[in-house]
């Protein structure tokens, strides 16, 4: 952490902030520059929090840290990238993972036909929502554990993995039973007591970034399900919120690299959310690949003009077979495959 | 809903579309304009998540809604504004309500110190958090249950109502035995089990606006909560994220006059998360007294510098009791009272 | 500056960066921390721009700046307020000054009869568009000279002095025989070249905010026009872009104590095209000055429902009038004067 | 446009705005719904800006456009795709162009030996600033007209175009005698006068995104340009300005495939202001390739660690020459080709 004093701060001021350094087990460093005197709070004291605090100290101008707070899903600290198995698939490796599916399972009807083509297109994971986080009271919220068994079944006939969303502690352990991997939405992201539960499930977990949290909070979120047991975590870049109101959300595709550089975790993509647009998926699922993406997250409707929510961003069943045919080369490109 | 259709639209399409329309249970209503038809869908219909899937149709440019979605908190739907009662206390009148109190709870000696400095000062609720929903998970969490009793205890001795926030559905009924409000953090603003499970809770509820969450959506979350029976809602602004990092949060000032425009529920600002910056409190405590706001919550701490959390934003205890000494003739400038 | 080094930096990477600190005329100042090494570069140096490309040097993790870049206009540096004349008129001091007028200037007749009106209810300044920086190419760009004429004439009946905005280096000189007040919009808010030429020019500028630019970045932009030769700059606050649609802007009120603290200027609000709806004018207007603005800008049209531009935000003449009587007591408890 | 008047608004007030609509030469369109009237005004009118000011009228809840107020470039009235020719050199068309060089002209030498370089590796556009817009005035300004001639030397003796920025209406002439294509800097993309000149200009433009401009807001500066004359422009998505701090910007990849939905025009995009960081500048080249862009722009330096702006983003010579190979494929998946 890195004090930096104001320029008129006295020399008490400075021998002030030094014994608070001492105070809370760090040991003070000295920098005297032209204008102002800079302090380096070097060890590993006691707590951080108190180090922010200095800031309240008289003299003291701007209180700056310097190390990253991650460290179970730094890349500094682990180079080799981690791969999650979900039964006989890998994710992280090799294999470009495509997890396909409604954004609500609505009917057994409409979830088998779209199970069905999805795996026949060559998805490997089927998505389904059966806890539906919707902005309104008034909009459909879900089938639960109904359709939780739905998922299993659809499971069951086509040999499809299953990501579905929990969405409050009290369900974890029923979602788990039903999933192979859960996923954490993303009005979820900084749910601390949901992602705490999940480090003790022994299950993967797919957490989708916050609408604006930053690179920084999603690994810090990503830390909390590590530090409390659950290593396998896939981290999910699905658009932040900006001023743009032409797409329903602005697809940071920056993310992609920069959560490889900074993390060993896998790092999937959700072009339908990020986009909220059925003609920019195709496009952004081939940039998303191009970009580095370990696999990606599409909602697919077998009529998308009756879909109970996300209708307009669902890719029709023949679309989601001609996506499948279009991302091909880009995945052989980056070496990697989709079976 | 408005369905504008594409210049190029063929009179099929647009009778396509009417189809849909009525399918819906809806009545379609057509505008033949210089350029391009623009259909009205009239009724109240199956689900408006039909209407958005016309996006969907062929010679469909654009679907834009024009009801607002809340209701029960709809200030058109009741003119008459929401008084909230706590014991004695009444939320949403005439009197200027001041929360005030450290951001955790860390000790019985501080909690107490704070609590009977804030009473002497004029405060009327205590604010402590004794679950902290922190952004890692090596920041300290919370004294939970312990911190519930200190708060308790500290009510007891003082007569001060007592605020705390919730973060997650299972704890929603210990914390309600203990408090007299419970607070909904922004993380939480949109983790809609918990607003449920609020709704049948016979206690008010602080309803914190997330971080990039629109007014429409904060008014939408306290539909959650009163839409499951409990209409004892307050809303709270406190800040935005935007660009601006000279700040911790963007206080959007604007939201404390528009929220008394479109809703009839009490609206709470909390300028010390807004900027994170002790010296920046009593101004903008003062101008969201001035812009119309009902209660202000304010983080205070006999020693800011040995805060175990938000030290840089916390008023010491006489800065708090000039705070109240400050605002004063602003409050009776809006025809209210502090006591 | 700071440089901190990755963990894994050897000890040639350390002694590499610290040649070329020496290079580029600093001296390095080295701390070793538990976990890595960071270096302070102390000195004036030649050019502050090699030390940010030492991010590029192998072993580098960090690079973060600890001085602020403006220097004219940073309080640290003069701690009196500075105080602008306009003819009899101070602003800056202890008169709260109000500027108020059409967003363009239309007709005539339009523009007496606001000038007369707005006059009458004690405005001190009067502004008005002539040159009108439009989003669309199609809308109305204003009367240009024709419109510079009608707002000396305005001055010369009422006693006004005139703000109005210049949009380009060419007219500078034009406007500026007409002007009392030179307006920087907040499109040009980084027109560098138009900042230049307003150094050379003896007349205030009132400088709005950009958009989405920082409050660091306003004050740089305030700097070149002060390191040009021209002090006389107040800073205006006008909202900023946020993902909030349910205001034209978000005024970014804290801005408002904080320009107070880091700079000597003075500070005006306007609360017109912050919110762009009348009926928040007043309560933002209020907390504007509780917040300790120097001053007001705020649109008026005697009929805005014919307005050019700006329409739904231009308060009525009654309604300034009103308003004017509103904030007088705010005036008041802030010990300040209108008149 | 849309007007919906509030639940609440009575017959006359129903009445008195049709009668505006007539006045302001549209036809009105009642649509009566179970809650509220809605009504369409029809027509191609006088001004629309008054119909936006119906929202002051009483019983106007809501003014609603439903047209795109570009036209000149616009998809939806010209399908076939713009391409704009510089000499032998073809934008927009199949193949993908690529643009480079350094942040500023600094001097000769490094100019030279980076436009050999980026020839050698296949770029056929040299960039260089002469006029630099920094957000600090102690910062490099560039070598202004010095600066063209260096970049015009460069043109001679490789053979490559030249892209460079003009900052001013002023200077327009001047950059149009020594450049090939005239950029508008991110900060200058609502600079109206200097689009207006450009619009009168015979050569082409390149137009950036402003940091915090919409994709509507960017067309109508396109459309500027393009109905003052000139209709050889170039879109260039640059990164938007969110609250995520570890990239410079945001790149918006959104944009590139839908700006080519919505305009005719030429896409380009520049991947290293974009990011900010070097080791981003490949992927998101890749990505931007697969997500439909026509061209690249791409900034390269002989030694960053010595460049006067922009360092951290710069690429070295090699690491030019790597890219230029890294991309070939995705060009080719694409249909088009480098050279």
């Amino acid at each position: 952490m890195i004090i930096a004093m104001k320029p008129e701060a006295s020399e008490e001021q400075i021998q002030e902030v030094c014994e608070q350094i001492k105070k809370y087990g760090y040991h003070p460093h000295l920098i005297r520059g032209e204008e102002r005197v800079v302090i380096g709070a070097v060890g590993s004291g006691d707590n951080k929090d108190h180090l922010h605090n200095l800031i309240a100290v008289p003299g003291v101008e701007n209180v700056v840290p310097i190390l990253q707070p991650y460290k179970l899903v730094n890349r500094q600290l682990k180079q080799e990238k981690t791969t999650i198995r979900v039964g006989d698939l890998e994710i992280g490796g090799d294999r470009l993972v495509v997890m396909a599916g409604p954004c609500s399972v609505e009917t057994r009807e409409q979830l088998m036909e779209t199970a069905i083509a999805v795996k026949a297109a060559g998805a490997h994971i089927l998505r389904g929502g059966a806890y539906k986080p919707r902005t309104s009271p008034y909009d459909f919220q879900g089938l639960e554990e109904e359709g939780l068994k739905l998922l299993a079944e659809a499971r069951d006939k086509t040999g499809l993995k299953v990501v579905t969303e929990v969405v409050t502690t009290e369900d974890t352990e029923l979602v788990a039973k039903y999933a192979d991997i859960l996923q954490v939405g993303a009005r979820n992201m900084q749910n601390f007591a949901l992602l705490k539960r999940l480090g003790k499930i022994n299950k993967p977990v797919l957490l989708k970034r916050g609408m604006s949290s930053t690179i920084k909070e999603l690994l810090l979120s990503a830390e909390y399900i590590a530090s409390h047991g659950n290593h396998q975590v896939m981290l999910c870049e699905r658009g932040i919120r900006t001023f743009e109101t032409a797409t329903r959300n602005t697809l940071d595709i920056s993310a992609v690299p920069l959560l490889q550089e900074l993390s060993h975790l896998p790092v999937i993509v959700d072009p339908s959310h990020a986009t909220g647009k059925r003609s920019l998926v195709s496009p952004l699922a081939k940039a998303s690949i191009a970009a580095g993406a370990d696999g990606l997250i599409i909602e697919v409707h077998p009529r998308p003009q009756e879909a109970w929510s996300d209708g307009p961003q669902s890719l029709t069943l023949p679309a989601f077979a001609e996506l499948m045919q279009t991302i091909k080369p880009y995945v052989e490109l980056e070496s990697r495959r989709l079976n």
